[in-house]
């Protein structure tokens, strides 16, 4: 566990400029502590690892301000602290901090409004000082934009992880706890580092053994997960089984207008917090791919969150409920069916009828983490429910950590998208942080990417999607290409030929992911099942709703409010104008909303056939020029790291030169049409 | 295991015809038995059974041949008999046997060359008694055309049945032998019942566990098991894992050229021996689908074969060497590569090379138990080599007995080919019943069907493809009619208007199949792995070399010689030139060996697309059929049967709406071609 891959961004390389190390090291000889909550113990043990490492001297604990870092809340400080200016931290939240430097004392002072915010700073100080800060002139002032900052894990007790492509689950094997948390606390690390306060810990698929973790067979287990992730400010959430009262409650029913069903999660809850007395609450999947719901029992999703949010009330608990809920068993013959609508349609008229602690949690897209999709037409449309939007971290169509694909630049595009909310300017980001329809709970989930491989990620350069996650929700108006910089340095160090080599590999990668593989926003066209690689009919004759009605002449699925599914019109204006005309709808969407002619002329001048082989067979090439390029990185970096990105980028040739004849022969076998530029197609 | 279900042919219904009965009764008072064999036990035992429950009296033993059924070998044969035609069995193989009344001791003599005739005699003789043989007037003279008339169990020791659709082993269970053998007994009469003489016991893939069959931990089970069949005529045969000698004799290597794994076999099979005086022999899938064989060490399938066949060689024991050998990891690309060629190509070029002993299995076609195929061109190309047929009982690619298919049709269509092997009228019956080239070892293997289901078949009507391949390879002249007649009236009774129903459903329900399945020989177009149901491009884009190549021109495989694969020029002539000619190329297998426009003009005068819109809209009209045909023998026949009948027919009702939909949708969205008819495409 001290490899280089282990520890990510958490290198803490010493520092090998002799002058700026000494300068280091004589204002980092000492830690005062002002607060002695378990976060700040925890900040405080960080301090100590980071500066053992990056500075080469242990700092001792002291009493005294002098030639010390000063870890302090608010309201602990010193007296001697008079002249630092804490009255900045009351314009910020409760995990907000300063981190000001002190010429005179040669101190500088982290304090937070919260431990947690102490902890966020020591962070903070520490990736700072790695980087091009001088330790003399801190006058930072942060606070995270999002209140939720949230991870999923998809975790089975048996080990496995649901689109996990990392080894096991560092959690749970053979149906128990592991013993050992020594790395459930690194991966704590990892995530307050980049300020993650909420994590889930099981798959929210909930099977047989996982309905028992709100029992005393496993609370016990979980409560020691929550100890550990409470001293890195994390709050432990469990997913549990819509039909629990009726698995291990031995009711006859689930429903949630039942009062023996709500007698049964009240007492449940309050031996959940007789365990876990901070419990963070469910996170629920119901009446979705085949998971019990409500729906069972005639009651709709404001009723069966409603009831498990009154169960959690008395103890601030929340519930997330996952609005990805839509038909699974639809006829490929339906051509008006149309899964993009499912979570507007289910849940839109829901809005208001949903109790104060339930939070609707709504993927990015309408439908499942495509490399290209629309944003929610969800976000914004419900005025009165709080949202937290799901992005996913793990790249179960990206890719699969087989497969490069950063991750930033896509949930950036979702961030910023103007969803015209409100009546106005409405970007995504401004309704999930809680600012433009001022709810009580919004915020962020995603799906994480981790097992127990030794680099965490499965490809070492997936760690950037886990590191950037944190980052951008933290502040979402922090760059790709900032957040890319910053997880290169921490965690190759400061060599410009290895920035140089990643940073431009890590900001092409979605892109030339979306080049090789589903074009112009369709889709699909995945193997079934794992996922991975391509099969252009996989999912085109299934039940699940994903189709791209490919014929001789053209392809796309028609959205649109005139001669379409409709889906279009669940915008706001002008989004809805927009994407309702084949004129407006910017290319990359194009066959998302419209089914069009192969010789269909986009803005880009080629035609959509032409555009399909140039995308594929340039897609391949970049990948080419990838390997090439992190060639160059050889030598530079550790042999382990550099032959973990070698081995999987050899993979990802192979998957794109797969995708591109696959996808070019069978569009070229449907259209007849031939490549421009007369390449081979098969 | 008393129900109808579960004695399918074997019902023994009671003479309802009183007149009928007591002239039975009269004949049929005794039985007088002349030979003490296992086998002649076994047959008095069928005897009893089946007499007291057709004629209603248990039949007495008795030292006189006066109004008795006389069970006697010819050599055996009392003094009494002399006026019996025994001299006719000198012209009969083995396993032949007569049957003769005589009026005035009314006596019927059951006269077999061996043991096993007499049960096949005592089999034959309860047949004709329910059906419209007089007692009186027997006289019978039989043999079975085939030598070795085998059954390959694709069972594995976990309990699971390769492409088994009728529950679990009946063999195995939790890596271990069942304990009770009473089923075990009861498969044996009903093989035995129509001939069956040869079976191996476990999957010709040899996973761990069965690789360990050959040594001392389970070869007292196989042991228990080769009784159970000796009793019934049935030798017992093993497959076995190639690299054996690695895995179980610690040996460093498999090579068949080695000496220590000669004498590590050679050991063996001693071993085996004293076990199994008669064990029948190995089979062997080598070098195939991932398993392991000669080729590992820069040897063939000569060497690999008669390596093992020397060491069984002075037990009389014979090594069955399969000839399903092909490139299964093909780059779809690659369109010269074919896997129809495979087995020729690998196999012809060692004609002369194997020992005595060996034999090879070739599967009817050249691809893999498709609905439609060509014959294996290796029939009859290898004049000095052992061959043995194999067909495939359990419907994989022809319904998995939810479907119904009654196989017999297909395979009478194979053993009447012309292969025209050796100059002339060469018939692939010829050659597999070894007249052509007088070979030492001949006949037909099959996979079998079965499994622990109360019905044995799954699908009760799959019974009769089990009875069918028995009854066939006895007598490959028997009609598929004959053959469905004898089954329906055994297994149902003589209700004239049960037959009328099952009768044409059982012969119209392979062109039924075909219809709303892959058109025109081109096979395949199924869900990959399982093979159940369709997936036009299921297996286009993949290594298992089984492609259509539909564009939007046209589809088919262009295996001439003149411009595509070649494979048509492994036949015989003027096999190979009907094959070649678009023109002389029969309709059914034109896509097999022709690649073609949509529009191209079949013999019956519609075009190819035209003919896949028809009989897929046909197809599913006839399943219908074939339901209102079943309704008709609701309340004549068990309720058990009728409902197991009912709902597998209307799981193939709805499997068949499936082929038809996505296979027109498929083409009309490739062809842009419209149905004449304008049916529904969606």
């Amino acid at each position: 566990m001290n490899s280089a891959s282990y520890k990510s961004w958490l290198q803490y390389d010493a520092i090998k400029d002799v002058k700026k190390q000494d300068k280091l090291a004589e204002w980092c000889q000492n830690i005062a502590l002002y607060d002695q909550s378990l976060q700040v113990k925890s900040a405080k043990e960080e301090l100590v690892r980071g500066l053992t490492s990056i500075v080469g001297i242990k700092p001792q604990i002291s009493n005294s301000v002098n030639h010390a870092i000063v870890l302090s809340t608010r309201e602990t400080l010193p007296k001697e602290a008079i002249h630092i200016e804490a009255q900045r931290l009351e314009d910020l939240n409760d995990e907000g901090f300063i981190i000001e430097s002190d010429l005179q004392t040669k101190s500088v002072y982290l304090v937070g409004n919260s431990p947690t915010g102490v902890l966020y700073a020591v962070f903070r100080f520490l990736r700072d000082i790695q980087r091009d800060q001088e330790i003399h002139s801190f006058n930072v002032i942060d606070r995270p934009r999002n209140q939720i900052r949230m991870m999923n894990q998809w975790d089975n007790m048996d080990g496995s992880i649901e689109r996990g492509y990392a080894g096991q689950s560092i959690f749970y094997k053979d149906n128990e706890f592991r013993k050992d948390l020594e790395r459930v606390k690194d991966y704590a690390r990892l995530l307050a580092s980049v300020g993650i306060n909420a994590i889930s810990i099981n798959n929210v698929n909930v099977f047989e053994v996982e309905t028992h973790l709100i029992t005393k067979r496993f609370l016990p287990d979980v409560a020691e997960v929550a100890d550990v992730f409470r001293a890195y400010g994390i709050k432990t959430f469990l997913s549990i089984n819509y039909a629990s009262p009726i698995q291990i409650g031995n009711l006859a029913t689930a429903d949630p207008l039942d009062e023996q069903v709500k007698a049964w999660w009240k007492a449940k809850a309050q031996e959940i917090y007789d365990f876990i007395p901070d419990f963070g609450g469910f996170v629920v999947k119901a009446d979705s791919e085949h998971r019990p719901g409500p729906f069972s029992y005639g009651r709709d999703h404001a009723d069966g969150s409603n009831m498990l949010a009154e169960a959690l009330e008395p103890f601030n608990g929340i519930v997330i409920w996952r609005c990805f809920v839509y038909n699974c068993l639809q006829d490929w013959r339906d051509r008006k069916t149309d899964r993009a609508r499912a979570a507007y349609d289910h849940f839109k008229k829901l809005d208001g009828q949903f109790r104060e602690n339930v939070v609707l949690q709504i993927k990015n897209g309408p439908m499942d983490f495509q490399v290209r999709e629309p944003v929610s037409p969800l976000f914004g449309a419900m005025e009165q429910t709080n949202q937290v939007l799901e992005f996913q971290v793990t790249q179960e169509y990206t890719g699969q950590q087989k497969d490069l694909c950063y991750l930033v630049p896509l949930w950036k595009e979702v961030l910023d998208f103007n969803t015209f909310a409100n009546g106005g300017n409405a970007s995504v980001k401004s309704i999930i942080d809680g600012s433009l329809y001022d709810n009580k709970y919004s915020g962020i989930a995603a799906v994480s990417n981790i097992g127990d491989d030794e680099n965490w990620t499965g490809h070492t350069l997936a760690q950037a999607n886990l590191y950037g996650y944190g980052r951008l929700i933290w502040d979402p108006e922090l760059s790709s290409e900032q957040i890319a910089d910053e997880w290169i340095r921490l965690t190759f160090g400061e060599d410009r030929q290895v920035n140089d080599s990643v940073y431009p590999m890590l900001l092409h990668s979605w892109s030339i992911y979306e080049n090789y593989t589903a074009p112009l926003g369709i889709g699909w066209m995945v193997n079934p099942n794992h996922h991975y690689g391509p099969n252009i009919d996989g999912y085109e004759y299934s039940v699940w709703g994903t189709y791209h009605f490919a014929d001789w002449q053209g392809i796309g699925v028609d959205r649109t409010v005139k001669s379409g599914t409709g889906y279009a019109g669940q915008y706001f204006s002008p989004n809805a104008k927009m994407y309702e005309s084949i004129e407006s709808c910017p290319d990359e969407l194009i066959l998302f909303f419209h089914h069009v002619p192969y010789t269909h002329r986009l803005k880009s001048g080629e035609t959509v056939i032409q555009h399909i082989y140039n995308t594929h067979f340039k897609g391949v090439e970049q990948v080419e020029e990838l390997i090439s390029t992190w060639e160059k990185v050889k030598g530079r970096i550790d042999g382990e790291r550099y032959h973990n990105v070698r081995e999987r980028l050899d993979m990802q040739l192979s998957n794109a030169k797969e995708w591109r004849d696959m996808v070019n022969t069978y569009f070229y076998r449907k259209s007849g049409i031939t490549d421009e530029k007369k390449r081979t197609i098969y």
